[in-house]
């Protein structure tokens, strides 16, 4: 079975597949008579295709069982999504170019202060939080229509859960 | 000086002003082969008008010295705008339907698992961390145009911070 290890997550090494949501290395504007720094424009939320309409949701994620298997990938050729921690709670982002292309599968350790926004078409493994009951906003396309794509593995991958680089 | 008191955050006690981003009394999809639960649609983006695109923004807020003292409201009137804490930690929040009606003033509890939205024109104090360094996830609307309103009181309020109903 193919094992993935876990890279860390940077802004760089995700460009491929969307943003990173952090502060992370930016420079933030004082506001609110300087009681806040606002740190702007930190995703892009592409979800008007086709007449969609921005949804905010939230969800609560289990932790899977350990090794953590990747059986299955999806994506959303409708519209962009994003995922924030809410509980400061490490978790894992798996994503791939090509899901019939094992060589194309990367894995990263998000920090609990790293949010993800998948593009358009980006192909993903649905959550996985490393902590149970992990909270997290939710900003994606509300439609009715088909905005789902899956695909199930020929071949079961794992995870390296042994080295997971957060700092 | 007027002392305003701070109330239980409710949706219903909210809803003539936005939204609260909340789980609560609400009943999830269940998703992701089981290991994710969904609660959908919390909050109404509204942020289209003129040409405004959504802007997903960090602001990192700090605590103002008590008694805090309310002196600005302000409101957008091209678009909405939701805070959701990212560390779980208690926050206020003051609003008004009229910025010069001492009586339309209302002041909130809002927990850490509390995320408000805005709506459109709705007349709002600049943001009210309990903690210091709160970090805030905000999605609000992104344009040159001249989206922010300001009113400054003519005789200050303050809040009554000795009661603070939270759960």
């Amino acid at each position: 079975m193919l094992t993935l290890s876990i890279e860390r997550l940077t802004k760089q090494a995700f460009a491929p597949f969307g943003e990173v949501v952090e502060t992370d290395g930016l420079t933030p504007l004082s506001i609110n008579q300087g009681y806040a720094r606002r740190f702007n424009d930190l995703a892009r939320i592409d979800v008007a295709a086709e007449g969609g309409q921005i949804n905010i949701s939230w969800f609560v994620a289990s932790v899977r069982p350990a090794p953590i298997a990747i059986r299955l990938m999806e994506r959303h050729p409708l519209g962009s999504q994003m995922f924030m921690p809410l509980n400061g709670a490490d978790w894992l982002v798996v994503v791939c170019t090509d899901p019939l292309a094992p060589s194309s599968y990367r894995a990263f350790a998000a920090t609990g202060h790293q949010g993800v926004n998948y593009a358009r078409n980006c192909w993903h493994h649905p959550l996985l939080a490393l902590k149970d009951a992990s909270p997290f906003l939710v900003v994606d396309r509300k439609a009715d229509d088909g905005n789902l794509e899956e695909h199930w593995l020929d071949e079961t991958m794992q995870l390296d859960l042994n080295r997971i680089p957060l700092s």
